[in-house]
Formats: C-alpha cells, sequence, structure tokens
C-alpha cells in the first residue's frame, strides 16, 4: 500500500478550517489536515485556556479562540468535534450565523442528531460525519496526524444537504486519510451498537468483575480486553444518551448469548462450546489487523 | 527498571531441563531458559515433525523426542507444556518413571489437577505453576524469549511437594524472567476465572455479536476488546471444562452486572451510568499498561 504522503493529492478547494472542540479527534483532525493542505488556516475553538496555549504550542492550529463564532468566522469549513450531545446546537447556531459555512463533525452516533435537524435551514449546510477512530486516551495532548489513516469516515447524509457542502465535506474528510463510507444514520447507529458501544459496555462488564488485589495477576488478555474501559465515562455516558435505543437491542442480543453460554457450560457440552469460541475466532480472524 | 539481562543471576543448579509440548509456551520457556542460563541442556518432545524440525531449526532446544519418556530421560526437571487436560496423566507417568525427576507444569487452572494428583507419588515431585503470559497466537514459531519477563508466576503448592522440588521448580521459574507468586490453588483459579476465563469468554461474546458485513466498521475499540477471541478454541474449551465451577460463579456475576447496567439504559439514568462506567475506568487505570 502507497504511504498516505506520497499518494497524489490535489489541491484543497477550501482555504480556511475551523475545528470546534479541541479534543482528541478534534486535535487529530487538525493534524492531519495540516499535514495533507499544510496551506490552508486552520482556527480552532477551545474552552480552557490551557488547551488553547496547548494548541498554540504545538502548532495544531494557526489561531484559537474562546467561542465556536470567533473560530469559524471567515471560514469555508467547520468541524464540529464537541461531545455528541452539543453538536445539534452548535450546528443550528453556526450555520444561522455563517450561511456559506460546510457544516460537519465527528460524532459516533447519528439518528438522533439527524432527525433534530431535519427540516431546519441548518441541514442544507451540515454533512453529518463519523470518523472510526479513537483511543482511551482523551484530550489534544494526544493528538495524532495519523489517527485517521485508513480508518473508516461513514457519513450518513440526511438528503437536505445542498450538493457543494457534500462534495466539500467530503472532500475534507479524505484529506484527513481516511477512507469515505456512506450509509443511512440508522444503519450506522445500528452497526456502531454493535461493532463499538456494546463492545465498550463489556469491556467495561469485564474490569469491573475484579477487585484491586486480583490486579496483581492479570495478562495481556485482560489488558486487551479491557483497554478502552479507561475511557471518558462522561464521553460514553453521552454516546450510551444518544443511541440508546440500538445499544438496548445490542445488550439484548448479548445478554440472550450469554444465556446460551451458561447453558453450554452448566451442561458441560465441550463441543458447542467448542463451536461457540469457534465462531468468534472465525470472526474475529476475518478482521484486518 | 534494571533489564532483564543485566540482572545478576546465579549459576543454575540443574544441569537438564525436558520441554514437554512445545507450543506458543514450551516453546517460550525454553527461550527465556536459554538466555537465562546458556549452559543447560535443553530437550523437548513434540508429536508432530513439523515441531520437532522447527524447533531445531530455530535452536529452541538442543534434542527433540516423539515421546515425554524419551525427553525426559537424564534431565534433572521437566516442564509439561500440553493442553491442561494431560497434564495429570503425564505427570503420573513421568513421576513413576523418573523418581528424582522435578516436575512442573503451565496449566491455567490448578485446582482439578492438584486434586486429582494429592496423595499419589508423583505429588512430591509435582510443583504446580502457572505462567501468566500468552497471546491470541499459539505455536512454537511464535515463541519469544521474553514472553515471561516481569510476568506473575502463579505457584499453587499442594503441600505434598518435596522442599528440594520447590525450591528447584522456583529457581527454574524465576529464570524464566517471571516473578513469583504463591497462593492455593483455588484461590488461583477463582481468581483467574474472574482476570482471565471471563474476560476471554466475554471478548468471544462480543465479537459474535456482529456479522462479517460490519467487520468494515470496526475500529481500534472492537479489535482490542475482541483480540483474545482469536484464540485457540480447543485450548479454551479445555480450560473453561477445567475451572468449570469458578467460571459459573463468574458468568453468573457478570450477568447480574448486565441486567444491572441494562436497567440503568433502560431508565436513561446517565448519573447511574457515569459511576457504573467510572468504576471500570477506575479499576482499569490502576494496571500497570
Amino acid at each position: 500500500m502507497a504511504s498516505i504522503e506520497s499518494s497524489p493529492m490535489p489541491e484543497p478547494s477550501c482555504r480556511s478550517v475551523a475545528i470546534i472542540g479541541l479534543g482528541l479527534l478534534g486535535g487529530s483532525v487538525a493534524l492531519s489536515i495540516r499535514r495533507r493542505w499544510p496551506s490552508v488556516r486552520l482556527t480552532a475553538c477551545a474552552r480552557s485556556p490551557e488547551t488553547r496555549a496547548l494548541a498554540l504550542d504545538r502548532s495544531i492550529v494557526d489561531e484559537v479562540f474562546e467561542t465556536p463564532d470567533a473560530a469559524a468566522n471567515g471560514c469555508d469549513l467547520a468541524v464540529i468535534a464537541t461531545p455528541v450531545n452539543r453538536i445539534a446546537s452548535l450546528t443550528q447556531t453556526l450555520a444561522g450565523q455563517f450561511p456559506e459555512l460546510t457544516l460537519t463533525d465527528v460524532g459516533s452516533t447519528k439518528g438522533g442528531l439527524v432527525r433534530e435537524l431535519l427540516g431546519t435551514a441548518s441541514a442544507k449546510q451540515f454533512v453529518p460525519a463519523h470518523p472510526i477512530a479513537g483511543s482511551e486516551k482523551s484530550g489534544a495532548e494526544h493528538a495524532r496526524a495519523d489517527l485517521f489513516d485508513d480508518k473508516p469516515i461513514v457519513i450518513t447524509p440526511s438528503g437536505e444537504e445542498l450538493p457543494q457542502h457534500v462534495a466539500a465535506a467530503t472532500e475534507f474528510w479524505r484529506a484527513t486519510g481516511g477512507r469515505i463510507v456512506t450509509m443511512p444514520a440508522e444503519q450506522h447507529d445500528a452497526t456502531l451498537a454493535l461493532t463499538s458501544h456494546l463492545p465498550h459496555l463489556l469491556s467495561s462488564l469485564a474490569a469491573r468483575q475484579i477487585t484491586r488485589e486480583m490486579l496483581d495477576l492479570v495478562g495481556t488478555g485482560w489488558l486487551d480486553t479491557t483497554r478502552v474501559a479507561a475511557g471518558d465515562a462522561d464521553l460514553w455516558t453521552a454516546i450510551v444518551s444518544e443511541n440508546r435505543d440500538a445499544i438496548l437491542s445490542a445488550i439484548e442480543q448479548s445478554r440472550s448469548d450469554l444465556d446460551t453460554l451458561q447453558t453450554i457450560v452448566n451442561q458441560g457440552d465441550d463441543a458447542a462450546l467448542r463451536t461457540w469460541l469457534d465462531t468468534a475466532k472465525q470472526i474475529r480472524q476475518s478482521a484486518q489487523t
């Protein structure tokens, strides 16, 4: 595979991009865009003075502001990289102030957001997106230029976006190094409930079963399985809240499968247990890494 | 921390070690001992001709044999590194043939084994051990000299071992680079059910919930959480079979906690969810890496 840097890349059609919210994702979007589009001016809005200082010190962006509208002023495109529960209101505020601005986001749930904005003026400017990349670490200090390389960027159009905004957002997300996948918001949420939200909850579940005295005996298996459980509790509470129905279905599905496992182990049915484990193994081995 | 290689290490009191079963663990035991005790002669027993050829090609051991008794003949110590369900009978056979031999093992469950050998002549020679290290990869081709570095090696004495065998096995396991932890077999099994076996089953559970079509959208969270689910299904079936009672308790405990989570999510109780997630985060962050 050719490296990202050596791939041909057309000149960007936008000259200035605002990052609204400078955490791990917002910071990584900025660094990835700077790498591919060095001529584009980057601004950011961050609430904490420490984050604003860090963003300038590390040259993550060119200018920092305290408010979203100050950061977005004069920009062609703004990425909303806040927790999911703040995206809808920020989108409506910025769309109202800047009618030419292309808006996109990094929210990990999409259905509620798309439904909330449907029929509003902002739906014409807003291209819902979810870059599937992250880490159990949070904060701009962990931002990385390569976070999105070859990672899926899911775009979930509401159908109300103007074509020029879809084109601008797609070009922008491609420049982060990710690969674009397009699907309806509901399909995205049902899929992510199973590929991301439920695994996170099961990881936390596994971590919760041990006492501190047992930590001395954990091995790489426990460490891998529970890695994401170290993620930010507020962030994940917001994700679960936004995607509650799909997550409840996923919990119910896994609970039923756990019942099956319990019965198999209780009965000492080794053949059934081998098949149960082997199905998981086949799926895991089909994944790329 | 000083590197393993630079730590002072007394001369080994054994001159020849047999590895019975050359998979990932047996091969890694051999490589780690060769690194620290280069003068010790290493033999191995492996059933497949391919593994025997690989062991000589990679200089994992000095000599290979088709049968356990041929490998152990003339040795001071033998490590039984087969699947758990074969350890008891191999221990009895080798103890019967070689009354001076120190025997130890790598089995990841200990209670059933200790109970099975209690009161037999072999219990005097056998020092039950479990090095807590591994990988989702299996086979001697993945063996590594540093697999046990700073990893816990749990020794679960039955109380019937002769002191010289305990001393020899402890010295041996220290030479692999691991750190010795001693506890009763039942405590080991109850702990490992929660720190290793249940996490493995929850990892498999997470992997089983997605379809192949969804694999394109998995991120690093899913990949980490499900990593161990790629492990060998036969090996894990044997582990569950050997530690059934403790694993059933662990499943029941996690099922009850999953019920709690389901209620919290269903009620939309964000404060309770944040606390539930934060408990997991605190435990995970207390782990070393």
